[in-house]
């Protein structure tokens, strides 16, 4: 757009690429596209199958880092909540008017502890991972200092080979550790196995997941003997929440990509060895590119490169098209394979980004489009939040 | 931080990762770190190498999207000017102050073009990169339409298979049709040679740009038979600009990761078969992260993760330790291989990231440090501007 222009309340500068009302032909590329009927659809459909397995579905805020899609999640798929990675993303989500917070991740630096001691002063119920006795004094001192609760999560590490502890004493010596701790509360378990997410295979998947489970059981009931109660057991993501939902054992989903889908995650297979993005969950987020030079017959150029998406997990594919094809990808450039020519100049290409999370990270902007029309712009309100 | 603060006049959040003044040891994490001796002894080198050589340098802007780097590179190194990619960035540049300005790149859509005709009300001179005959008339009536001149290299593809046109006669045929243009100027060749930069040996990349200064001399000599001069021949990066600088056809260096450098950069050899991190460029530009679980005795996990850095010419390196080593980084995590234990939590390490362009655009912020104590804290003036 040409001219500074107020949206949604904001004063955005030259740099918003699209405004509502407008066709989608006329949307300013690169930049992220939302079909708003297939996220709708996705977020429905998570919401009713975590509603009918009696779980709570927390949705992963770091996936979108949108205030609205998180609202959105609350509204149509009953979401009890976010959670999140970094404090300065659960500040966001509290200040956007998201009630129930979980920074999935430890906190460890004094700054930002004393920012996550304050988040319920802005509304929210804050609750953090904990995997350190270390950490429980300090989280304990900055609550007190502000007069609020935080709550703990202990950490197990069922595979992902991160963050965590690995052994039921050690969730048990935590978890009274944090009951003992003034401004502190146990608030259950954190077993997200985010190493198995991405697996082809249905079977490998839940072989997976079911030492998670088991390992999780453990810690549950060795703590119900000590009479420590979880209230969450939080877990499972796009590629395993059924396993989690039919566990026994958790009660909360942490899912994120199933409401977006990229190509990465697409390529996994369900149950009856079928792509989840062919009938599971639908393509919602895409890249938005235009081809800006055709000089050689076979090969168009398009103006998506690394700084419009992140290629960690595999190049983006061109939605819709097995006629052409993205081949490489550099700083600002993508190049397309268009062996017969068919591509013009100027021509639009939704692109399916390999990886989601990253790429949502680099843009200030979501367009929402419906039927043709751009019907919303929201801001990708925590972006760069990674404090 | 903790409050909203004034910094060189803009008024901003909660995010700023540093404040001048502060010890080195507060940075918070993760966050850009620029080391300001490093950085200036880089620029005043390459900036007396083109000196001596009777070459311009027209900086890559695209590189750090700084307006304060790029004005230190004015400054220390007699820039005279920036290259950048995108229409976008151009504002970015020309609004902070830089008086001559390449977009290196195609700019085909009509909104795009409209900006770039808009730019020398700026005050900067506005050139671009056409490799399209049908692009001409495009700018030509924008330009008339502003009032201003856009001034136009015809691109050569002589390498990176990109944009840019191939055969002489096309260079010439273009060339004719701006110069006959309203609004527009001829202003030369573009011609980098992109693909070769990463190459390791010093040979191989001498054999690319030998065949590159071959077709661009060509083009440049049957110009001149036509009676047109080239202002501009411009090229060259970090692991070529001594081959165009030596070759007697180019005239204008366009380097950009020499300043900063990065690991996958830093790997290349000199003529001598040293790295070029170890004697012809220093490492000025790092990821500082900080040390957030070491649940597990022999791998510590960072707070520096995909979201904080690009990984697409692969893994960070850890700056001056050979006792520890970045093995995996998934969206905010860094996992750190420690096999005897020396990390604690808390700790901060300065990595150097695969590639510095894309890692800079997911920040907001540039900490300079000098001594131990936070100098500068510059913003990242263009992050984000891909259109």
């Amino acid at each position: 757009m040409n001219a500074p222009v107020k949206l949604e309340g904001l004063e955005v500068g030259y740099d918003v690429p699209a405004l509502p009302g407008m066709d989608e032909a006329d949307i300013q590329t690169p930049c992220l596209v939302l079909d708003l009927d297939a996220l709708e659809r996705n977020i429905k459909k998570m919401g009713d199958y975590a509603r009918a397995h009696g779980m709570r579905h927390r949705v992963h805020g770091k996936m979108h880092k949108s205030v609205d899609v998180a609202k959105l999640q609350e509204k149509l798929g009953g979401a009890v909540g976010v959670c999140c990675q970094k404090v300065s993303e659960a500040e966001v989500f509290a200040r956007g008017g998201i009630k129930d917070v979980l920074v999935s991740n430890q906190v460890r630096d004094p700054q930002k502890i004393d920012r996550l001691a304050r988040i319920p002063k802005l509304g929210a119920r804050a609750i953090c991972c904990v995997d350190d006795l270390e950490n429980v004094p300090q989280l304990s001192e900055a609550a007190q200092r502000h007069g609020t609760q935080i709550e703990c999560l202990v950490e197990i590490d069922c595979g992902a080979g991160r963050c965590g502890v690995t052994t039921t004493p050690a969730v048990v010596e935590l978890a009274k550790a944090i009951e003992a701790a003034d401004g502190l509360k146990f608030a259950g378990i954190q077993a997200y196995q985010g190493a198995m997410q991405h697996l082809d295979s249905y079977d490998e998947r839940k072989a997976k997941i079911d030492v998670a489970v088991a390992q999780v059981k453990d810690a549950v009931d060795a703590l119900k003997a000590e009479g420590i109660e979880c209230d969450i057991v939080g877990g499972g993501g796009t590629g395993s929440y059924y396993f989690e939902s039919n566990s026994g054992v958790y009660n909360e989903l942490q899912c994120g990509s199933y409401a977006f889908m990229d190509a990465d995650y697409g390529r996994i297979l369900d149950a009856d060895g079928n792509r989840i993005d062919q009938g599971e969950w639908e393509n919602a987020f895409f890249l938005l590119t235009q081809v800006m030079s055709h000089a050689k017959p076979d090969k168009a150029i398009c103006d998506a490169g690394l700084k419009a998406q992140s290629v960690d997990s595999g190049l983006p594919v061109i939605y819709g098209r097995d006629d052409v094809e993205y081949v490489k990808c550099s700083d600002e450039h993508g190049v397309i394979a268009d062996p017969k020519g068919v591509l013009k100049v100027g021509e639009k290409l939704r692109l399916v980004p390999g990886h989601c999370d990253p790429t949502a990270n680099v843009h200030d902007w979501y367009v929402g489009v419906r039927g043709g029309k751009v019907e919303t712009v929201w801001p990708v309100s925590a972006r760069g939040k990674a404090y």
